[in-house]
């Protein structure tokens, strides 16, 4: 246990948690509950994902594949439970879209940055990259559809109507079995499509028996801290005049995808960019075949539907992140100034973000 | 003649020609007469396409080529003729639609997916796919700019400003011209863009009269079933309370375009891949130029001008479809999970025309 | 200075400069002045290309590089400056829109068109071809996002916020740091993403103080017909019945690329396409990511804020030209037929700026 907690330099946010609850207990309306919350969030995104790493390496690549489905993202899972659960349904939206342009600009930027500077360029393996950004580009069609339908059918993106709802229900079950099906493959083929398993990572750290320790621990503990974090999101909005909008696509999503965003780097660092590519695009991936299409399910099990109608802001941003992306792996090379490119687009769509007022 | 009915299991759904006559005599509203028409063209649809692959074998691959341009998409541009004499404009470019994302979805979806089952990976030659993608996203700007035209400048979808009818009418003359153009690289070149003649397809199976019989009299059956087709769509859309977008989209595309899936589907399974997708690929880019070109100038030519205008569904649809074909095509690599993402692509698209209620 | 008029036949079009000035001083009411003008600056245009190439042949490719960044699009840049200073904020626009798919499209397609004619297929280098597209996809990033922010906040693209303003200005300002990064990364790695310098292109014509000379001069008579033709433009408009719109898109654009259109269709015939690919990609890089917004920050700089809000078919003519163009040079390959199919591109959208009315 000690020795997760000592594997990273991260770790020393998890300091922020008790903080948090000293400050929800004291000053329960300040934004600096939001704040050390969010910072919290940091380091347990990352133990969970040590956790679920050394379980998928005793598995086998098969078993530890599923493992990665599943926890993979548990941690903007579990924010996003805990939000939708207090009705923040924008927010949910927000951080599904912040994750995916996240993961596919900034980490990836990051990545091709970070591993191109002193370097000429870097080649990494261009199928698998291109298998993902395709599978990527099914989670756009699921993701437009709807408001395409809104749109054109009734002028605005406004209008509830209730096919949309089936509409986003069926697609939602789509895209699981169509991720489903890849999982398969990765059984079959022994080969995962999302994350790498052979190279690069961690070596073994500890025991069976502490890994799921670490797993269940940082499951609950992210549990508690993104209740607190829902809840103390009001007074925080209030305070530094951000948008729900605003905080879901870039706060959020940066404090869920830090593990993926330390991993990716440190890996390009290494000069591995198979490996962080895979990291990036198959995060993304996640989100938008995984973690999207579950809460839209639990939001119909708990009786608050939640459609797969985004705005136009996140549609085109997502759109735009996909396409930036297949245009960037496509040649299987990278080198610092597409680093520059991809954060520059991060850029520009967190700008607009951030100037897209209250929706009303 | 017997020997092109016995070539193809299919080739028993011709028994639905007789039914549907008798069907329209003795009960003209029911809505089997529909039914029984659209399965009497699945066959038609193949016997045009044996009887143009025999001739073209004789004609080498220069006219050859030409044939396989004129007749390889005849059943649906007869069933489209047929519509646009009797007025159901919305059918032919909803046909038109289907046609294509039918081809590069469904068709090369499934060949991806049958062809990969029990295998890792199969490889096909990727310039001339890349080609192929370059000559479909050019109907892709022809189908989109009159809707922006429309959409921009009178806030919607309905107008019908004069200029929309000479942007269509100029358009389709490009598109046909850029057809042409393809023909000649093929004649001077020796190579056929759009489909394969060498490899695979079948030996030569009767002389070139049954051939030009087979074609003939295939034209001939077609013209009389998609009639019948047409005329008996009223009473089936108010009983399966389908509507014409739909029923375009989905059922006219899949009985049209039902040759080319055999044909894809079986060279997949033989890992031909490259056959397959020059068959899917290439059957789409002929919709777009050629076919649904033609149909814009047999529409002024019969005083009833049809325009490049498409609803906001059709044009997504198409879009979508053609950047995900690039995308999955531009490795040169297929597997069976490429192909489950082309299909739940499909379906993504096909429910949300299922839930398009009648556009009035 | 001889020497350089004399290097191209298309120099003779300088006599149009003092007969547009005699018919601006005798008939200053006359379409002709317009024509006459825009004629002048085509070898104006190639003459501050031919200086800044022999200035920076001598400079080596490092500040080669820079040298062409600068004075690369100079006539483009002039006229631009011109337009702006007079109001002119929709030519200003449309001349950057034209500029970008002028490049794309026109010069790209008739250098495969040209260069193809008699041979199977020519081959270049996509690694760098790739790199550009993607550049050249932040720009369209930047300019799609104003767009998005006014169609979905306002209804409609006649909405003026305030917020619109700082996310032009912020947007210019990242998109001249990715440009800044890309000319630093030809410093350290030695290699210009933009244009070759090492192969083709002329020898050495003449000393350090006539390439200066040619520069100086042709940047001030650029100015001087920029002026000529700007003031002439109403009474031609209203002669032939174009838009301002149009003027920008087409004709503008014709007149400050014809240097690039001349250079690249050159190399293509010689075979040297990938100094033609990069010549036509990198000019339009140039354009979206160094002229457009240098324009937007010299408009707030003179108190007329241009924000990056472009029409509706400004950015999907934009947008297509960019995606048609990833589409072809993926492969590293062009015949003669994708050619033609850029051109078609080309024609289609050209006839969409045609039928536009006068937006009001």
């Amino acid at each position: 246990m000690l020795r997760a907690i000592f594997s990273s330099p991260l770790n020393a946010l998890l300091l922020a948690a008790p903080i948090s609850w000293a400050l929800a207990w004291q000053v329960p309306g300040s934004p600096w509950v939001f704040i050390t919350a969010a910072l919290s969030l940091v380091p347990l995104a990352g133990l969970i994902g040590l956790g679920t790493e050394q379980l998928a390496r005793r598995a086998g690549p098969a078993w530890g594949g599923f493992l990665h489905a599943t926890f993979g993202n548990a941690a903007e899972l579990i924010i996003a439970l805990v939000a939708l659960r207090n009705g923040h349904v924008e927010l949910v939206k927000a951080s599904i879209t912040g994750s995916i342009i996240g993961n596919l600009l900034l980490v990836l930027g990051l990545s091709f940055f970070v591993g191109g500077l002193g370097r000429r360029s870097q080649k990494f393996h261009r199928t698998s990259a291109t298998n993902t950004s395709a599978m990527l580009f099914l989670g756009v069609v699921a993701l437009v559809m709807p408001a395409v339908f809104d749109l054109s059918l009734y002028g605005s993106l406004n209008a509830r109507p209730p096919a949309l709802e089936s509409l986003s229900f069926l697609s939602a079950l789509i895209l699981i079995a169509a991720y489903a099906g890849s999982l398969i493959y990765a059984f079959t083929a022994q080969r995962d499509l999302f994350r790498p398993t052979a190279e690069g990572g961690h070596e073994r750290l500890f025991s069976t028996g502490a890994a799921v320790a670490v797993l269940a621990s940082g499951t609950l503990l992210t549990t508690v801290q993104a209740e607190i974090l829902v809840g103390a999101m009001e007074p925080a909005l209030a305070r530094f005049g951000f948008t729900e909008l605003f905080v879901g696509v870039i706060v959020i999503a940066l404090v869920g995808n830090a593990a993926e965003h330390y991993s990716a780097v440190t890996a390009a660092r290494r000069d591995e960019m198979t490996l962080a590519v895979e990291i990036a695009v198959g995060s993304s991936a996640q989100i938008a075949l995984l973690v999207a299409p579950a809460l839209v399910l639990y939001s119909f099990a708990i009786g608050r539907p939640m459609t797969l109608l985004f705005n136009a802001f996140e549609i085109t941003a997502i759109a735009l992140s996909v396409l930036a992306t297949a245009i960037v792996v496509v040649d299987g090379e990278s080198n610092w100034v597409e680093g520059l490119q991809l954060l520059s687009v991060y850029l520009i769509l967190a700008l607009a973000f951030y100037f897209v007022p209250h929706l009303g």
